[in-house]
């Protein structure tokens, strides 16, 4: 059998239909089925329905309105029923090696792949999922490399006044060996939790496979939970849980900027870890971003490398009132100025070109460049999306602590 | 807001239809909406469907065939559009408390409720889930006591000639003591994997709350995969993945019973535990269950608890040839007489009396009884399901190293 991937040719075998029957012998439906090419079939029993859509992130995208502009949805196509009564639909050609998310439309009803017991959640939408390798996605698929361990714990933030909810890597052999580690802190966007970087992020597979390769040096990866709101993932907390795009259950005790100092201590005292600069990095999408921005300038001399992924260095441009905006972004402009001063190795901004963030970019861009603030631009196509993400984490990680 | 349970609360607010749109401002749809005693109603917006049914364990069980004699399957039951058009079922009274998994039928559809981010995958289905609290299933909830790590890795096995992935759960305050703890082995059923005893088994929430009432003492829980063809739950591994209840991708290389050593000395060698007999326990559910029995009575002095849970303690009863049996049930009751000679603190076979499992036991117990071997047997209701398996756990563990 050719080298698809475990992750794709677990689809092809485990897909099993109405799996507690499957198990016992019932019939099976294999979806999604990649063939040699990389095209894909996807099929669905639903010998009642009058139409079966699928949408997902590799058919052409939709463009929707969101409170933040024009911003991209997942296309949809049809199905048709096969000689056996199952609907089928196959890609127009083979797809490009990346990790799709779909679901199914049954008569306008939207329901997850039966056959298919790959899924994630974000926030509250959980979606199908499957990987095509053969390119950049072979980062994304568990290969037989060394392994880090991942393990979710607990730490006190005395600023919160609670016990909080934290997702960390470890590279592989860090638990046998006596060797000191550098520190990267990846953060999560407004839709995400201390889950969301290992899940759609795929960050233990990238960070295993580029320290495998030697493109990454061996690091301990951090991913705290970055709504101070919340305590947790949902189903994790003692506390009420709120999908936090729509608010929390609680006002927050303090900022992720302001409580983020409990979380460096903790890793310090808790890891073995180097507690210089030169091997501090602090990166994230979207809110992380941002906060990767905002944290980065107030812990001055604290980070060597930082990350703005899909989101406005300077968070004062979203301000809507003139004056009130010009007056915060003047504040953070400063504390750029203090930040340059003191240096840093590498500030890395990256934005897909059809984001609703790309429009906020050029007034950051010129504000920074006015104080003559070093920042390198990668920008990608695409819009506000897990792809780009993942691209993005692949690409930085291997410029850190070098 | 009465105390129902963080993860009811976080079901009533984070449901959310579509979720994407949902958090956009969409329409939602609460489902399951636990009242305040304990009844519950179900919701699904599927506007053009003609029968909407829903399958639960909070519903009469239906009696199914299986390969391996009558069982019990999740009964079902018709939900009614209400007056906005969304389909609706509410539980005749309230539930008694359990966690439940449950999904929906939309015109003879199985489809996951698409309002309920939590759902947990047993080897190939997956399905909905809430928890009813106050009662033994506050054990599975997330509660606001110390907290253990949860670690995912992987350890060498020379046997297997592979690395192999294992969840791992340290006690509140491992990390930052220099105490030593015993070791608690816990092995899942043919149908699950590394992940199963930590996801429909909620092994990580009954020992947090156990330890925290001082019902149980802090311990390592250590739950591998037990199928040795496969390296790993699906699509955590570089070989093929196979759902192991139709089978491996591969002829394994050596038994799980043959290669348990491996992963007694990768415990023992990176984990603070405490070595000796006293200070180790195996327990297992089903397939588990087997191979905690064989184990014990293979390693002589090894473990001086032992527990199998729905499982006969004698795998050769269900040798088909006679013959074949009795020798083979021979065989393992001399390992039994050399097991009771070298002495154990307790033996505690568990089964539900619908369980099939439960018509194997009195010979087991017979050919046991005949030798003196001292047993404990725990019955309860019901049959081969996670319900018991939860309770079987928050019973065993705090019988252990006192």
């Amino acid at each position: 059998m050719r080298n698809i991937t475990t992750f794709l040719i677990a689809l092809l075998i485990c897909a099993s239909g109405y799996a507690q029957q499957a198990l016992w012998g019932g019939e099976t439906i294999i979806s999604p089925e990649i063939h040699d090419d990389n095209s894909v079939t996807f099929r669905l029993n639903a010998p009642n329905a009058k139409k079966v859509e699928i949408t997902g992130d590799f058919l052409p995208p939709l463009k929707i309105e969101t409170p933040r502009g024009i911003s991209e949805a997942p296309g949809r196509a049809e199905l048709v029923k096969n000689e056996k009564g199952v609907w089928e639909y196959k890609t127009e050609g083979p797809l490009p090696s990346e990790l799709y998310s779909y679901a199914f439309y049954v008569d306008g009803f939207r329901t997850l792949d039966p056959a298919n017991v790959f899924m994630i959640r974000d926030v509250a939408t959980v979606t199908s999922q499957f990987i095509i390798g053969d390119g950049h996605a072979d980062y994304y698929i568990v290969k037989d490399v060394p392994h880090g361990s991942v393990t979710r714990r607990w730490y006190d933030s005395p600023t919160l006044k609670e016990q909080r909810r934290i997702t960390i890597y470890t590279p592989p052999g860090y638990e046998s060996s006596n060797e000191t580690y550098p520190v990267f802190y990846l953060l999560h966007g407004s839709g995400g939790d201390e889950e969301a970087w290992i899940a759609l992020g795929r960050s233990a597979q990238i960070m295993d496979n580029l320290i495998a390769q030697g493109k990454a040096k061996p690091m301990i990866v951090v991913m705290p939970n970055g709504h101070t709101q919340n305590a947790s993932a949902p189903g994790e907390s003692s506390r009420e849980y709120h999908p936090a795009m729509g608010g929390g259950p609680r006002e927050a005790v303090a900022t992720m900027e302001d409580s983020f100092g409990d979380i460096i201590n903790f890793v310090e005292s808790n890891y073995r870890v180097k507690k210089d600069k030169a091997n501090r990095a602090i990166a994230g999408l979207s809110m992380g971003g941002r906060h990767s921005a905002a944290i980065s300038a107030q812990y001055e001399n604290t980070f060597d490398y930082i990350g703005v992924f899909s989101a406005p260095p300077i968070s004062a441009v979203r301000i809507a009132d003139e004056a009130e905006r010009a007056k915060a972004v003047d504040e953070f402009v400063k504390k750029l100025e203090v930040q340059q001063k003191n240096s840093f190795k590498l500030y890395w901004i990256a934005c897909g070109n059809s984001d609703f963030v790309y429009q906020e970019l050029p007034f950051c861009f010129k504000k920074m460049d006015e104080i003559g603030f070093k920042y390198t631009y990668r920008e990608s196509d695409g819009g506000h999306i897990w792809r780009n993400w993942r691209i993005y984490l692949t690409e930085f990680a291997p410029m850190l602590f070098k």
